[in-house]
């Protein structure tokens, strides 16, 4: 265990209440730990809404953006009855300049608007002012002569934690302002993750590092069994995911890699607690191209979404 | 040395044509290995820029957003005689929205406009497609049906190493396609980047070996004496950047950490070869927030940042 259970620390009202409670009442409501990554590409989109779109606005960044917010909520509405939250990837959204941050946003504002917890999958990490910028673009509010704005305003955002406690403190700042929470990067599901992540200092490898400066961090946001700071885990490394988990028993991971990279329900099961609690596992292309899979290619998209997605669930919970 | 010196990996044109060689080209014209940091935030703007966008706008992003807009434009008008890059800290901009964002992507085309080279500091870097869809997003094209579209198009942009040559590879190869370059984290500027950065692995400092996969990346995309794959590292460590300045001689610094932070002249020094080049030092506050200082208060905001340009140049070739 790497660091004290102290609730005390727990700065927001009585414990169970802050966003990670939120979440986790939202997985036992759904039985389902797991969120859909809303990371569209054009070629996951069904032609005949590119189409429609190209013919309003052009061959222009606005038609792909109108095109995606149109395909994410489809695929919200046939699936928010079924999870406790979605994942958008900003970095496909920002490709397209303005108007993809735009239906960034409006995605965003829609899966809220449909009870769903957001976790905006940004990977920032900045140092001191820069990074606390960050936190209020992506979880927190800002002042303007004492009005209160908010940028883009999910739930939860993932941390990359290269620079230290310094590009870290700001967004636990404002999780404990704000009532939300973040997924710091411990380990990532990606091939080439290992170059630097796994390599030994002192016999330990920089990962683990990480993971007991995430549990440090993460004792400043306390919630209840768990803390608003959680953890990025990948799939794809189920003997680490084990390590990791016994090492951060009051740390939540967010386990991407599951389904199109290769990881399987088995390699998953390390990455929760006994309590069948402590991580949330995404599936991006999985679920929302879908429909281009033999399996569920009689379906519309997102019939198709909705059924991956009940698939999903039960393979997970078949080995939890 | 950590690479050898290859030419012919150079995948576009005759030597000396692409994005470094142009940055290398334009510290030359001027005499002034620096670049302006954008990154203002609400207490550095005049109370007449902010108190005439709030009447227009009321007190909401779009206020503030065009308030950066004009005050940017004011220093980039005073200033861009006398240097040969801005760069502009995405994360101010970020942390207001939509509006933020397009006061960013108006702020780098205003500046393009005046022949100044821009470094968008956003710090990316995900995975595979999704790091492809930040390299897009800042320093590349989109194809939309055949039809290209640009997001962000900066020249440079800053990238984070945590997740390995995966996550770096994509930004190289836009660099290589549409000619642009990037700077990758190397060694930050900030009090806490040692507490990963600075741990030993076999002996060597963790920042030692992204400086040899940065050397690495570097590589596949030289240009002239220099590779279009530069590196950030701070000035506030002096002695570790007479390490990796030894260690990379192909690669350009991006430094950070003058002024403000506590970098002086001489703590710069280490940053560059004998040539006089290979660095290019950022100050932020110190510009931009002149008109705060005693010595420049006389002076309008954007003459005030003219004449801490010129003072700042005077500084570092007095240690040239």
């Amino acid at each position: 265990m790497c660091y004290t259970f102290i609730n005390t620390l727990c700065p927001k009202g009585p414990l169970g209440e802050n966003m990670i409670a939120k979440l986790i009442e939202k997985i036992k409501q759904t039985n389902a730990p797991i969120c859909v990554g809303l990371d569209p590409l054009i070629s996951h989109i069904p032609d005949y809404i590119l189409d429609e779109k190209i013919k309003k606005y052009g061959k222009s960044t606005k038609a792909v953006a109108e095109a995606f917010y149109d395909f994410n909520m489809a695929i919200i509405d046939k699936t928010y009855d079924l999870i406790p939250a979605v994942k958008p990837q900003i970095a496909m959204y920002e490709e397209f300049g303005i108007d993809g941050m735009i239906a960034y946003k409006n995605t965003v504002e829609y899966a809220k608007s449909k009870g769903l917890i957001v976790i905006g999958d940004a990977k920032r990490g900045d140092i001191g002012s820069t990074s606390l910028a960050y936190a209020k673009a992506h979880i927190g509010v800002s002042e303007i002569l004492g009005e209160k704005v908010s940028g883009f305003d999910t739930d939860f955002v993932t941390v990359n934690p290269y620079l230290g406690t310094d590009g870290v403190k700001p967004f636990i700042d404002v999780c404990n302002s704000e009532d939300k929470g973040i997924f710091v990067l411990v380990k990532t599901s990606n091939p080439s993750s290992g170059e630097f992540q796994d390599r030994l200092i002192d016999g330990t490898p920089l990962y683990e590092l990480v993971a007991n400066k995430t549990c440090e961090w993460g004792a400043m946001s306390m919630d209840g069994e768990y803390s608003n700071v959680g953890a990025v885990v990948g799939a794809t490394y189920p003997k680490m995911s084990a390590i990791l988990r016994e090492k951060m028993p009051h740390t939540f991971f967010l386990v991407p890699g599951y389904g199109a990279q290769g990881g399987t329900a088995e390699d998953l099961k390390p990455c929760f607690n006994k309590d069948g609690l402590g991580a949330i596992v995404n599936s991006s292309r999985g679920i929302i191209a879908a429909y281009k899979q033999e399996k569920y290619s009689s379906l519309d998209f997102a019939d198709a979404s909705r059924a991956a997605v009940k698939d999903m669930i039960a393979d997970i919970n078949r080995v939890l």
